[in-house]
């Protein structure tokens, strides 16, 4: 896809465009403007893009961080037009065509993309992310893994009957897909040690509950599936509770309505707010800390500057926003990045983005998801399967690497939980265990 | 191998085995008394047990931590007479014949195996610790691998070609195996992300020393393979200092001899000393530490307690003391649990332990390593081959997972280094890198 060499522009300056974040939406941009007549910079904070949609099973010990990362530099090596940054962004000098990073240094642009992604909303309560990590990056996967294999070593410890059962119940917040992953991933993670792994825990005392503020779980979800993830999660014996609004988080405890639930390992899966992306641009935020965006992606009044994925409050045709999902910030990524190429390469106008739906979905637990194409719908074992081969294939395309998504395959067929390590790095972990004294164990 | 009935012991009542430590040693000792008449009880501070001979690789991004561990819990899950339990011992109360936990709690034995192995020595600079992590846990390799990474990056974003440099030296102490693979290893992973992924290292930056105290590396091989392991790392770049203690260790830098050499990542390999069990039994240690042991392996006037693998001061039939090597705590282990089951199920006394040397390795770098079996010896090419057939080998035993060797051996094979995360929990990170304004990168 070299330019032909008539429709290159006149002037020798090659234009530069700054890139920040590397997740879903930055780096379709990052590949779409590979070897063209662009200067590419991406400045991200972390080395590595994260398949997020898998995250849950680095949590729940089924899979190794690695396992769902790419360096950064690796995807992106192959094009001697981009280059890549470890860099924290702090501010944007708009006027003078500037990002700024925290090291002091200034990246200068004639095109910025703006793709921060979002983080966890603890609507005001930011104390609570000590004792309940959201599920967004490896770290917190790492946290939430250790936290939970912990207090199963913990309750196996205990001589405390109601200390056991507290140490063996997992409170997961927020009833959207992420927390519905983790609940059904959680309890099965439970089930499975309990029956192979300890000695003095019983399968009676697992408990994994499910809270959802709101009157029904997967809220972006027709009526009848959500129902089926309802039942399905019921069934294997994960709780449910609707309509009541968590009210307190501490080390050992969760405050539920007005019930005190005693818990080993919280999860939060609440709500996403976008990166202070709005601030640094000076412009004001719609719903969810979200920029509001042209059709063709742009900052309305600033035509150098665009936002993507998470961070963009783009609108379909209807007028609706469209969701914060992964589909959507690739495909705009990709949109945008082959928009700019021909712009720069051609001087062709931007043509406005529209998304298109490749479905949502949400796995409900092992053979059980639900699928949501707009039109139809699907639900059970079926979606599961669909589910399956849908991620193992978007796993491979997104590593390159067959043999890792093999032996996930592998060991989610065999069941095996290979990456149950808790490291001595661990701890600021809820101290419950009481100190005990016993002549033997 | 349930035990015949005519042969079991009269009293009703089981004997408690203790094992502390399960690393290779415990775990062999465990093994070889799961289902038997003992009631086993295995005690570790970490959940898994580690896979050491390949740590280097995680350090060097070309594996995962969980590629290499393997969890105690799923290793002696199958064996009902064999609890695990996590905790870190504080003492042993011999009189009383119990371990004493951290928590408080006390643990009974009638038979005590201590296999705690060792740990590294910093003769006395306990400081030097925090700028130089050695390589005997999950959490130590990951912290090698960020800080080379973050070097690396830190390099990449410099404009100042003397910070640059000095990011790109890496300082490995100590010339034992650990040593010289991680300088091979470092070395290659430098090469292999310079000439990839970076866009301002030029690959004659790249600097890897090897720093020995000593006359000479490999001090425990033969002189003509540690010759060929010094020409080796010496003509694919690696600068070995010999006889030249270091001096100092400092956030970016060491001092060895009177030359202060500007780093961007310390590792260090070289001492090891027993982990601190003399105490816990009051006894009088030996060099590094270790437990002077009968040739049953058992504490001399104790015949109760028994130590094994790398705390332990075992000798040969010559009367030198074994060396602190893997194999020497497997088959140690394997001997004790055997013979402890014989005393146990049938009355027999314990026989003394017997070395059989394996052959002591060290691979040197791609398609180089030495083996030395006594009376004949390797090195080159065939022994790489060894070394690798050796090692898969090991692993696939170790994990009872073969796509993960597939995996590994994959990677290997194509050079992908797909471990290379940096982590946001990572810093604690020598900060060279001096605040630099440039209007463009």
């Amino acid at each position: 896809m070299k330019p032909d060499p008539i429709a290159e522009p006149a002037l020798s300056l090659r234009a530069t465009v700054v890139i920040v974040g590397g997740g879903f939406g930055g780096l379709a941009c990052a590949r779409a403007l590979g070897n063209s007549d662009a200067d590419v910079i991406l400045i991200d904070k972390r080395n590595h893009n994260l398949f997020q949609p898998l995250l849950y099973q680095v949590a729940t010990a089924a899979l190794s961080p690695a396992d769902i990362s790419e360096p950064i530099r690796r995807t992106l090596g192959r094009y001697p037009n981009i280059r890549v940054l470890l860099g924290e962004v702090t501010g944007v000098d708009a006027d003078a065509g500037a990002v700024l990073l925290e090291s002091g240094m200034r990246v200068s642009y004639d095109h910025l993309v703006i793709a921060t992604g979002s983080e966890y909303n603890y609507f005001g309560n930011d104390d609570w992310r000590t004792w309940a990590p959201g599920l967004k990056t490896v770290h917190e996967a790492r946290l939430i893994r250790q936290r939970l294999l912990l207090a199963y070593e913990r309750a196996e410890l205990s001589g405390n009957p109601v200390e056991k059962r507290a140490l063996l119940t997992t409170v997961v917040i927020g009833g959207g897909p992420t927390g519905v992953e983790m609940a059904g991933a959680v309890h099965e993670l439970g089930r499975y040690m309990i029956e192979r792994d300890f000695r003095s825990l019983r399968a009676e005392d697992l408990r994994v509950l499910l809270i959802e503020a709101g009157p029904r779980i997967l809220n972006g979800f027709p009526d009848h599936l959500a129902d089926y993830a309802a039942d399905y999660l019921r069934n294997i014996g994960v709780e449910i509770r609707l309509g009541d609004p968590v009210q307190k988080i501490a080390s050992d405890h969760v405050v539920v309505g007005s019930e005190r639930i005693e818990t080993g390992c919280v999860i939060w899966g609440a709500g996403v707010k976008a990166t202070p992306a709005a601030r640094w641009l000076g412009v004001e935020p719609g719903p969810g800390g979200r920029i509001p965006v042209a059709p063709d992606l742009s900052l309305p009044g600033r035509p150098e500057i665009f936002v993507i994925g998470d961070c963009a409050l783009a609108k379909d045709d209807a007028g609706e926003p469209l969701p914060g999902l992964a589909q959507v910030a690739k495909q705009q990524g990709r949109h945008l990045g082959r928009a700019l190429r021909r712009k720069l390469e051609q001087g062709t106008a931007l043509p406005p983005f529209r998304f298109h739906n490749r479905g949502n979905t949400a796995v409900v637990g092992r053979n059980a998801a639900v699928f949501d194409f707009g039109r139809w719908q699907m639900k059970g074992r079926l979606a599961w399967y669909l589910w399956a081969i849908v991620h193992v294939w978007l796993l491979v395309n997104f590593e390159k690497r067959i043999l890792v998504s093999l032996q996930w395959i592998w060991r989610y067929v065999t069941r095996q939980r290979g990456a149950r390590l808790i490291d001595e790095s661990a701890p600021e972990v809820p101290a419950t265990t009481a100190r005990s004294e016993t002549s033997n164990v």
